[in-house]
């Protein structure tokens, strides 16, 4: 069976040195629909690693359903990730494919395409312990929102880009929302009904990882790609 | 006249504050030829504030003129700048017209093209104390190159992104290089021209900022259009 890649090592290497402690910002690239480029920073979240398919680690992030990177995605599943560690001087440049997992009930929900030889369709096809044989995608989605802490409340506000009138319009959105199973008052529940149709996974399958390590010296380069269930390795010039 | 921008005194704001000092590198994200997204970090260098229009102050950064961005940026000149702020918590995305400076001698040189409204073109016609009436673009290339002390030897590499045996190879290249005009032996001045040509400076001219205030309570998004020589402002949902 295929090993975790070396580039997926060194990048869980980086993240556990002090130096890196906590960078879990990176920036995701996409191209709208006049083909400019956006570019933001997001939160990594997690990997997700299909048991039958370790070699490949899907890059796991979030979104709101309303933001006009998911129009972007859906016209260009292609895109890039890239995630600076500043304590180490490494940049890992991910170049992949995005699928984007809303709400079971959202529109959208119709347009995810899991290619039949992709990462994510053997994950899919595994399932877990409590649903074998098919992802609970749902169920993941949830899990994901009731992490979210201090952050679920920004699912319920008025969608991301909205123009307000004054910077106090933002005292009428929810501070703190509970978990979606513990819900008391009515209000929470209105709330928590409109983040959790708002809250969509963000999943990236990489293809290409370049890393670059400016810590060293002579500094390094090395560029991953994908062929098959591998990863073939090239040195570069920085 | 128009002053500085509000943008530009909250982001010359937050760099000032100690907890992000240093913090000088942002992502550049380019469209490639196939309309995937590109991005990578830079290192800021410098702003250059037209005399006569300070409401638009261009961002200089710097790149190897062989760089697969070069052209990128030649073919969608309309780029994104993502500077993430950590010790604030706050983004500042950029939108811009890029515009690539080489050599005097390289081919491209023939390629740059200053729109006559631009702010860019303000700054070229004011020239400097030394050169009035016409921006010395070649001095500016030349003294940006002698700045880049440690990294000036980095452009006399081999074309970046070319496949190396090992990662050995790089040890045959120059470690350091004096400035321009204090080579003494001969294979620093073989290696200072190699150097120099492959040098550019590149240019943003910023059209839209969006900047993102997340160290605040409510959090708060802006965002600056240039509209003539000015900016609007609107207040949007994060």
């Amino acid at each position: 069976m295929a090993a975790q890649p070396r580039w997926f090592q060194a990048l869980n290497d980086a993240l556990s040195l002090p130096e890196n402690k906590g960078k879990i910002v990176y920036q995701l690239a996409t191209t709208d629909l006049h083909n400019i480029p956006r570019v933001r920073s997001l939160q990594h979240r997690d990997f997700l690693i299909p048991k039958g398919l370790p070699s490949v680690p899907i890059i796991l992030t979030t979104t709101d359903i309303r933001t006009p990177k998911v129009p972007q995605l859906l016209s260009t599943p292609t895109v890039e990730v890239v995630w600076w560690l500043d304590g180490t001087q490494e940049q890992f440049r991910i170049t992949g494919k995005a699928t984007v997992i809303p709400s079971r009930e959202h529109p959208l929900h119709r347009t995810i395409d899991i290619p039949h030889d992709s990462a994510l369709a053997v994950l899919n096809s595994e399932g877990e312990e409590s649903s074998p044989g098919k992802y609970d995608w749902e169920k993941k989605r949830r899990e994901v929102f009731d992490s979210m802490n201090s952050l679920r409340p920004v699912w319920a506000r008025p969608p991301p880009g909205t123009v307000l009138e004054s910077y106090d319009d933002a005292k009428a959105w929810p501070v703190t929302l509970p978990k979606l199973a513990e819900a008391e008052t009515e209000e929470d529940k209105k709330n928590l009904e409109i983040a959790i149709s708002n809250f969509a996974l963000l999943l990236i399958e990489p293809t290409v990882v370049d890393w670059v390590q400016l810590g060293v010296k002579p500094d390094r380069r090395t560029k991953f790609t994908k062929e098959g269930q591998e990863w073939t390795e090239q040195i570069l010039v920085p």
